[in-house]
């Protein structure tokens, strides 16, 4: 994607607590920004009335005759990309069928280019981050939060399958006997590779005999407890807080060889908030990998007549938080028509 | 891709037991055909000396005055594609690293289009089977035989991966204390999804005390008996039989889940020798996926707003085992330069 030097794009990150608007220069660099609580409950066109009113107030304090190429929205998903429409979100009762995008596209007055959360996030790693980083076209990128999230590039595009939601990984279960999943099925990789997955395991680690004191004390007194905590017994040293994020390493190692045997893919990213405690899962991970993928063991630099590098790499995600945001600010490059074909599209503003 | 009438290519089907030379017209309408025994062991050179004879003397039998795309092979993986090399394949002791796409090249001074043989069968069910069919350009083409399979075609183009393998699904893992399986997991797919699967499942009922005597007797005093064997007893009614089916129709539909869930196809393609038996394993196949995909829940019919047809389509193949053959013909046409920018390529002959 090539950017003029004076294009600039919305990125808007829809979530169901906080709604992000911001203003982004060529070079995706924040100029400016807007957060506020999402009002679910007051419906879809009170939302997007404030997202109108943010994309005004940012345009004001722009600078002078710039060209617009229009506003990315990454939303929770699925979608109906075709269009453009919201199907039915958990999280937003009532938003069935919405159409996102031409609602805000007639309240601005501005092309809008609607994604879903997590394919924006790998939009961002893949042109931004980790990918960029790794010169690849070529990747997933999962986002290990309260829940397990993942977006797939393949062949410099982003991945939408059927229904929009191509890429779910985080419901693709791998244990048919394993926990029940909110989704319906059992076992599911975010019943075990997310916030709620680690918080589990560390509840049962704190059942057995061995379980130190303090972890004891924090999975069993401190109701409201969090993934930090138990990442900061682990890098103390304790046994127990060290095994819960070796069994979620586990997992999602078990979940990821799954994923390379049926894509092979060059790079596999892993950000989110539990994502940052790399040192204390990784290496679970990569063993657990290596046991479960033939596909990963045979790109092994090891191995005779393949070349060095065409191992999968997975590697941290290097863009944090706002990766959601930066990719939305990225759709109307990318999605455009100057991301397709090369010619001039957007609004110049004077 | 677009055939000129006068135009004719040869599919070669390279397998451990049996080689197989074809020549076929534009419309992939068999013309003439060889079969012989793949002499493994005397290497790759004399196997390729007899790929040319076979070339040679199809040629003879040929209408005069035509134009030849080119030779389609497929072939065992995982390959370098990059190279035209073998990797290293189980049943080519010896083999390893060969170059055969070069060598063939060489020996027919024909221009040779080299493909693993599951992809090759998924773009015979892409443009001539199934794929056709359901008019879609994303597919997964299981082929469940001695072993499981998998070939990928994503917007239109025939999905390699990194080393040559993508869509190894029959090496994702389902369980991973399952049974182990050759490639060093336990419980990928093919372990219970293939012929060896259904007779280890089979082998198991088969000890369960309420199995029947004629069920009984296959499976333990016949050590030869086959999936046809027990697919004879099961249409016959025979409960146990019947169970073993529906067991490999779990699995495999479990399996598929997270197929669905990871890339949310619009068709999965289920091909091979025990998929002949689709009505024994289908109905407990469908109700795994529906159990254990939320994305395939999400385009169900009944959901209100997404449209009635997006729900992954899982059908038998069309093509039969000679798949592999027709997708090696089409090959010269669909990675040729006339199937990539419609100029024309290939050897005259007069």
């Amino acid at each position: 994607v090539a950017f003029d030097q004076d294009t600039f794009s919305f990125g808007i990150d829809l979530g169901g607590t906080s709604l992000r608007v911001a203003l982004f220069d060529s070079g995706i660099k924040l100029m400016s920004s807007h957060r506020l609580s999402t009002r679910v409950a007051d419906g879809p066109d009170a939302v997007i009335a404030d997202m109108a009113d943010c994309v005004r107030s940012l345009l004001h304090a722009a600078p002078p005759r710039h060209h617009l190429l229009g506003i990315g929205i990454g939303s929770p998903g699925p979608l109906n990309f075709e269009l453009g429409t919201l199907g039915t979100l958990p999280n937003f009762p009532g938003w069935d069928g919405f159409p996102l995008r031409d609602s805000l596209q007639q309240a601005t007055g501005l092309p809008v280019y609607l994604e879903n959360d997590a394919n924006a996030a790998a939009a961002a790693e893949w042109k931004m981050g980790a990918g960029k980083t790794a010169m690849v076209d070529n990747l997933a990128v999962i986002t290990i939060g309260t829940g397990l999230g993942s977006g797939l590039i393949l062949d410099g595009r982003i991945w939408h399958g059927m229904v929009g939601m191509g890429g779910e990984l985080g419901h693709a279960s791998i244990d048919r006997n394993g926990p029940a999943c909110g989704c319906g099925s059992r076992g599911c990789l975010e019943t075990y590779a997310s916030a709620q997955g680690l918080l589990r395991l560390a509840r049962a680690e704190a059942q057995l005999p061995h379980a130190s004191q303090p972890f004891r004390e924090l999975m069993q007194l401190r109701p409201s407890c969090t993934p930090r905590d138990i990442a900061h017994l682990a890098e103390a040293g304790d046994a127990s807080a060290r095994r819960s994020f070796e069994q979620l390493g586990e997992y999602l190692g078990f979940g990821l060889a799954s994923l390379i045997s049926t894509l092979d893919l060059p790079l596999i990213v892993v950000g989110g908030g539990v994502a940052t405690a790399w040192d204390l899962f990784a290496p679970a991970m990569f063993t657990a990998i290596h046991c479960h993928s033939l596909v990963y063991r045979l790109g092994a630099p090891t191995q005779r007549h393949t070349m060095e590098h065409n191992r999968t790499f997975i590697r941290p995600a290097e863009l944090g938080p706002s990766a959601g945001l930066l990719g939305a600010a990225l759709l109307p490059a990318l999605l455009g028509p100057t991301g397709r074909n090369g010619s001039a599209t957007g609004t110049d503003v004077q």
